[in-house]
């Protein structure tokens, strides 16, 4: 009897380091022939499960499944796609077994953030129930760093390290400019719900006067006056200001910076996020000449600039899941545990997945300056442990060497699923 | 009697690598003591040579001097102050000379694109009028890599490859999430006039299908219609669109895309906003999700990802300009002859600054697919020597080690001139 099959899917937002994590339990899995039979990856994530599209990775040569190490985006795809209650998707979980069962996957790791933990989760049980044995592994990555237990998301770092560079980096050229130019430039930064990544951004300066000036967080209501205030203060004592926005900022009614917006001349209502929206609102107060910039999908693709350390951690997790899945284990996931910070040490334990679904992690208060417009010590320290070391990929040509895979499907042995 | 004096200055929108310019220069001219006495730089360009603000690089350090090389911004300052005709502006020319006059100043060397290079050719009619011996050299400089008869302009090459390796990133985040989520990613990038910037995103891919699908060249009017039909055929056949958009793009009346309201120091209108009109036309003409970035001051900063190849261009026209001035050069500008594509080869020539002054030079035709929307081989193989090689800036704590300087002013000599 062949050994049975793994199947390993992307989902939500992809990083840097995301096809670093499938580049470990791939290679992992490869090392037990006798233990997993072949190893599938779902296209487009819990999708491509329910749609069984299956891509065969054996048909992949090893240079291209180590090259996934190095290379951004998600390379069987990823998706958006919440699978809700037990009760209102049963007919999807369902299907998720019987696809499992149709090709002899028993193990399954999905590799996302809250959600993604949650249908893992969710799978384990109903899989149980119908008497499939499955071992579902959740695989922690998102930059948005919001998951519980784990000292850091897999992903997360990366992005902190392009974030707190980019700062540094345009805040000596806006420095150069303020005398007779710009004067305040504004970087929107992701983070929807909670201030991981504009938190980064404080990296890039340490001492008085070095930037960013202003950090706004999601997690800080937005009060346009005292707002204006630091600004102006900062112009008048450093000849310039950087703000550093995260998208989710809300103002103290809870309504999004980019919505609250201005309108035009016509009425037209302003386009554009919560940069714009505060550069215009800088220049209508004090008329300073602004720049902004939206890192956006270029933050989290960052290969390029990705963190050593980030990395590391990204690949150990798959080994891990790979382990977990072997040692018969079932809706756990490999989590961070940091040991110390100057350097920083860490080992991999284990989490139940009940413990981490549906759950979000904001910045601890204690994270978050006083007269919040800037990050602590203790937020320093944690951060900084986490963008140590250079991880460049090999360049040819002037660009970076990123692999494509054949992503060839498996023959489909059940009726058409449609979702 | 002590040797004359030499006078360095920035000038315009600063880039990664003119700081390495400025080492060369420096580093340069400190090997001809008997011939250069001391070695200024003016602080916030041309503004700081008004208003008497002189720095003494000679405070600097050895270390502290090279490490420009790979230190972005600028790092004495620069400035957006255009002087205009020699009648309009006769006093501030004439103050220029008096300046120099008082400290004993003989070589003045400017860092800059088309307007620096004016200026510097009008203050070298004025000295020879004053009867003050004064070389005036310009040394080019500008991401638009607008000025003319140079192969390149330094700092173009590493903004060049900052914009194709941020799109293949992006580009593999957005193919991982079309399926479910975003379809249609836009990349504003900087280019007012010229789509020098825009083009070199079209080296990010060159197989059919591959990123980016569009390039929008302020060369070409802007045709919806035709635009928004690109978009959906990119979609339907490759199943996603990644969109790169010139800040300068215009419609066929000759109307900027998006136009934030404000104008520059110049009379141009402060541009920003092309990137999220096109997303936000995209989305009510197909309604397919879209992710927008406007990389900004990133692009032109990012020292992080500087190419080699631009990095060895900067240094080299300040050796050059150094040796032009020791020459007993007036009124020219070294720039860069190319010899061969495939591998780059250039030499340093001369270039007298009345054949450069006030010219712009746009994207050849030949350069423009047929089409409208993507580069020629031409443009190609043009662009592709100029983004080979890694300069990467040395790391300390995760983050790139960028120097800064005491820049301690000279005392002055002369009454106050207001500017």
């Amino acid at each position: 009897m062949p050994a049975p099959n793994l199947l390993y899917a992307q989902s939500g937002g992809v990083t840097a380091t995301i096809n670093a994590t499938a580049s470990a339990v791939i290679e992992t899995a490869r090392k037990h022939p006798s233990r997993i039979g072949r190893i599938f990856a779902a296209r487009n994530g819990i999708i491509g499960v329910l749609r069984e599209e299956l891509i065969d990775t054996g048909r992949e040569k090893p240079e291209a499944i180590r090259g996934l190490r190095h290379t951004p985006g998600g390379a069987f795809g990823s998706c958006r796609f919440k699978l809700k209650s037990l009760e209102q998707d049963r007919a999807h979980y369902e299907r998720l077994v019987e696809v499992c069962r149709a090709h002899d996957i028993r193990y399954f790791l999905y590799n996302g953030g809250n959600d993604s933990a949650d249908t893992t989760h969710k799978l384990s049980q109903v899989a149980q129930t119908l008497g499939h044995e499955l071992h579902c592994i959740g695989v922690p990555k998102t930059i948005d760093n919001d998951l519980a237990l784990t000292d850091v998301c897999p992903g997360f770092g990366s992005v902190a390290k392009y974030v707190a560079v980019s700062t540094r980096e345009a805040s000596l050229d806006v420095l150069s400019m303020a005398e007779s130019s710009t004067k305040v430039f504004v970087l929107e930064v992701m983070g929807r719900h909670a201030g991981w990544i504009a938190a980064a951004a404080g990296l890039a300066g340490s001492k008085d006067g070095e930037p960013p000036h202003i950090i706004l967080f999601p997690e800080v209501a937005f009060d346009q006056e005292r707002f204006l205030a630091a600004v102006k203060d900062a112009v008048e004592r450093f000849g310039y200001c950087t703000v550093v926005v995260s998208e989710g900022v809300k103002n103290a009614q809870g309504k999004f910076l980019a919505e609250a917006g201005t309108k035009d001349a016509f009425g037209h209502v302003q386009l554009g996020g919560a940069g714009p929206a505060i550069a215009e609102m800088v220049r209508a107060a004090h008329g300073y000449k602004y720049h902004w910039a939206v890192s956006d999908y270029l933050q989290r693709s960052a290969r390029h600039i990705a963190s050593k350390t980030d990395l590391d951690i990204s690949m150990k997790v798959g080994v891990a899941a790979v382990k977990l899945a072997l040692a018969g284990r079932n809706a756990v996931m490999p989590i961070v545990k940091r040991l110390a910070s100057r350097p920083y040490r860490y080992e991999i334990v284990t989490a139940d997945l009940a413990d981490i679904a549906n759950k979000e992690r904001k910045l601890p208060p204690n994270f978050i300056r006083a007269d919040g417009f800037g990050i602590t010590r203790a937020a320093r320290t944690y951060l900084e442990a986490l963008i140590q070391g250079e991880a460049y990929p090999p360049y040819v040509d002037g660009l970076p060497d990123y692999v494509s895979l054949k992503n060839r499907l498996i023959d489909k042995r059940l009726a058409e699923y449609k979702v």
